[in-house]
């Protein structure tokens, strides 16, 4: 097979084509300037669904019928149940039992937990899948087995691939800890808690069908509705959506190696002797080991001289949230929590808030949240994740 | 002028089209199947944004000339500032004095304050407007002054237009008590405070370009966001918004009539005996002085009987915010505030809640909140506003 490439402004030979989509050539930093209008999904009607607002059917698989799942679609789910995802994989385990064949999922990120997928990927059910693929599925698509090409994209390249049309989403399938009949969740409440769920915001709102599934479905109004039940076909109720202690990714603890921690040391210092760090500040503190040492020696310099950030912007961590408590941080806006602390917080402080990845990450936006921030360990080229 | 007409399922005969735009004649409940798109507004970038998000510019002039303001556009405005409202004859102001021609107005709703329009209808510098038109500019356009034809749209219409498409909205001016830099805005905080923006939320999420105008610039982030700054082009920061005692619509008052008082009185009791008044009850109270009575009935029932209303919705009043602060209230939802009780609420009560109108009165939706409340005494015939 042959592939048209074209050398990008990087240097890079890059393929015009991918899965029979054109693409575009990376044409240099802010060289590009989209001309098109965003995708526009298609518009529904209050007829068409329940006069009570209640959306709840009996079964995911019902649910996914009922959304016309048929051969190759594009299905997307979101992460924020990391590796203890228990609905990802049923979505393609119906998929398969169907016999419907050439799916796309687009997930916004994938766990060990989603090996399974290779046996999809196998039996002809899922095509490709566009997001991240670590670990065996890794293994599996750089060893050319999955039959499209992959194709990952930046947290903000995702939103922004939905948002203009790129990545059409014929079904929606988000996992909520906490929804109500009419479709209304979000990331805390139950069993299942995740905090937030600034991934699924994109999806819900530009998806064609929206599925919620929950184990947790509480009375009318699901408040912060940070998925809006305007947006939701079908409601599911399901036992478990989670396994709660593998909820929490495990990569927020600090470096215990003194070599990075006195790289941190520096670095913080560094920022405060060039005048980066200051009162009123802004930051975002990651989840690697290193740049959360560095939060942790920012937050010392910040409590010593009397500053306050004012916001962090999150993957939220319980380091983040010992600032905000201790009075150091102004608002934590959050997109996921990486740890349980933080899942807590969301629940009990008012400036601890959910926030869309959609208006922290997206390019084409009329500008965006991660462009304004003064500091941002967790994108320092050594940091060790 | 010919108009061609045709009879709709009310027995009315309806124009074919109106200011040169096909209309949909109403088919009988339910039965129009809407089968296009949602409006797609053109995709921004944020190499056209300031890389510090600072979109503060000198003037409203200079933002109207920045987006580009010309003969023919759609100018929309909220009527959150009620009859204090300082913004939007601003707007037609500065286009009148540009020579711009043939804008359509296209208000949430207008008040007495916004006579002066009755000039630039005059001069040419407005074409029409879509919005409510009461008192002075009412008679104007009953008079056929009017050089376009008036279309008047439900709260929910309004919306839904915006989002279908039929109304494209060149430019939003929205007036917001508070605002950050980034054009991150709210209801609440300054001297204008007027409690929520619900109805800005389409106008900023499907308008072209977006202007926020604030007497109130805070640092940023401004929280709650009701307005996204994600959407706004310009930030435009003045002295005033809004004479704060007119912001406050006047018209929350409970009737003093016995007569009336009696009749709020039977229906309270009427759905007690009915059922329909019960533990865990949804409603609306609005602001008409019968209808308002009818609440203060319900309240005293709800906590005579033990019983809790799961949510209000807004239209936000004193007597809603003493249910939710007795006790009998779970939630209010607001679209829009109608006292400083309210404005006040908002702001400490964290179970008041800001509500886009876009999620409860649009039909073109997935299901609208409205349908599925129990009571809403202001929607009873008798009501007198």
């Amino acid at each position: 097979m042959t592939v048209n490439t074209l050398k990008n402004a990087a240097g890079r030979s890059v393929p015009l084509e991918i899965n029979g989509q054109p693409v575009i050539p990376f044409m240099g930093v802010g060289k590009y300037k989209p001309n098109g209008r965003r995708y526009a999904p298609p518009i529904p009607t209050c007829s068409d669904y329940p006069d009570d607002g209640n959306k709840v059917v009996g079964s995911l698989a019902e649910a996914l019928q009922k959304c016309g799942l048929r051969d190759g679609m594009t299905i997307s789910t979101h992460h924020h149940l990391r590796d203890g995802d228990l609905v990802s994989n049923k979505v393609f385990e119906l998929a398969s039992a169907m016999g419907v064949k050439d799916l796309v999922w687009f997930p916004s990120a994938s766990f060990p937990c989603n090996n399974p997928i290779i046996k999809y990927l196998d039996d002809g059910t899922i095509n490709r899948i566009e997001g991240s693929m670590n670990g065996p599925l890794g293994r599996y698509v750089s060893e050319g087995k999955m039959k499209g090409t992959a194709v990952l994209r930046s947290h903000g390249g995702r939103v922004q691939a939905i948002q203009d049309g790129e990545v059409k989403i014929d079904i929606a399938v988000l996992a909520a800890p906490t929804a109500d009949s009419f479709g209304n969740a979000k990331g805390t409440g139950g069993t299942s808690a995740c905090g937030v769920l600034g991934y699924a915001k994109a999806d819900s709102v530009y998806a064609d069908k929206v599925i919620v599934v929950t184990d947790n479905l509480i009375d009318l109004p699901c408040f912060p509705m940070e998925i809006e039940g305007n947006y939701v076909d079908y409601v599911v109720v399901v036992d478990k959506i989670g396994i709660p202690e593998k909820i929490v990714s495990g990569t927020t603890e600090i470096t215990k190696s003194p070599d990075r921690l006195l790289i941190a040391d520096l670095t913080a210092l560094f920022l405060e002797k060039s005048g980066i760090l200051r009162d009123g500040v802004t930051m975002q503190a990651g989840a690697g080991g290193t740049s959360l040492a560095i939060a942790v020696f920012v937050h010392n310099i910040l409590k010593n001289k009397g500053w306050k950030c004012r916001f962090g912007f999150g993957g939220s961590t319980k380091h983040m949230v010992k600032m905000l408590e201790e009075g150091q941080m102004g608002y934590i806006l959050d997109a996921q929590a990486f740890d349980l602390d933080s899942v807590a917080s969301i629940e009990k402080n008012a400036s601890h808030i959910p926030y869309p990845v959609f208006n922290a990450y997206n390019y084409h936006s009329k500008g965006n949240l991660t462009s304004m921030m003064d500091i941002i360990p967790c994108k320092v080229p050594w940091s060790i994740r």
